[in-house]
């Protein structure tokens, strides 16, 4: 039922073990990434990716070491904060908020649960080691970068409560699908939730 | 290592099954919040919440039908709507943010992960079942009451948009406890959130 999603590799059959190196190890990740999305963390078990992949359990810990260093080699960041910093930052700190919520609500929008981050996020709600891994990865490829160019007190607070309205947002809208923010439309989310990343990044101090 | 937190009834011998019955019923309740909280939902499993409560795992399933149905028999809303209510809206609509940020805040730097609502947030990020109880007792126990007597315009998606704020908050201080926000200081968390959630609730649409 997922084989829809899959390159060209699945033309190779889906069963034994195959010969080691880089396809096949892409072909895990290619599996781990369908899997962790489609069923989450803890419902994506070894054996299920393996047999995705087309290959032995024991190639996976033998590429991966375990389950999280999976989720951690699987999770491709889906935007390049170097690209995206100087975008969202193209009026300086004005609209730095609405951008932020652009940048979520649209990858989002068009990627639903699919979204590493999405992935992430309901993994580490049961996951002290995916918790981890969202924090680092959140650190280094948003808040960090973003944080040292806004250059304002109490920076990482400022970037956490922001970091919590988008989590929260992520949950209420793309997978607990309350009704009707799930529904209601891109432009009118990013008005609603751009004032408060706005005040958080750059308001005020209380 | 859990007995600590176990009332009087631990007297009993925790082996074999018991009489059916009332404190049965109740062993089997408190076992469940006390591993939910612990393990999360799928951690959980009927098996350890039997053992715990020292009855035959048949006996929860006969009590309860299915882990979903011990799970929303288990979780006991926080805070009474019909008490809290009034004290929210003490000022009419103005505070009413602050006055919901403390309630939340308040309650969860008291009682942790091992807050019901925490629980079902943990638990709703991968169970279907978990993200539709949550939802049912948001909006039965939180929005319903509240909004019908803030009466604004967009009452449901204003609701949903501060609980986005709140799951937010709830994830990132309490349950991915990033930092410096899981250390930061009740009161200043409250300062920053409650701005959040009165435009929510009475704001200007945007």
């Amino acid at each position: 039922m997922s084989s829809r999603t899959r390159g060209p590799a699945t033309d190779t059959p889906r069963t034994g073990r195959r010969p080691g190196g880089g396809s096949t190890r892409a072909e895990i990740l290619r599996a781990a990434r369908e899997l962790f999305a489609e069923r989450g963390y803890e419902g994506a078990t070894m054996r299920a990716i393996a047999a995705e992949a087309g290959v032995d359990a024991a190639l996976v810990v033998h590429f991966f070491g375990s389950k999280a260093g999976l989720l951690e080699a699987a999770v491709e960041w889906p935007f390049d904060p170097e690209v995206e910093m100087p975008k969202l930052l193209a009026d300086g700190r004005r609209n730095v908020g609405r951008r932020l919520a652009d940048l979520f609500v649209t990858t989002w929008d068009e990627e639903g649960t699919r979204n590493p981050i999405l992935t992430l996020i309901r993994a580490a709600a049961t996951e002290p080691q995916a918790a981890a891994l969202l924090s680092e990865f959140l650190s280094r490829r948003l808040y960090t970068p973003l944080m040292d160019r806004l250059a304002v007190d109490r920076a990482e607070l400022r970037a956490e409560l922001a970091v919590s309205q988008l989590v929260g947002l992520g949950m209420a809208r793309y997978v607990l699908r309350f009704e009707p923010l799930a529904s209601a439309k891109r432009e009118e989310i990013i008005d609603w939730i751009a004032p408060t990343l706005q005040r958080y990044l750059t308001g005020k101090l209380p």
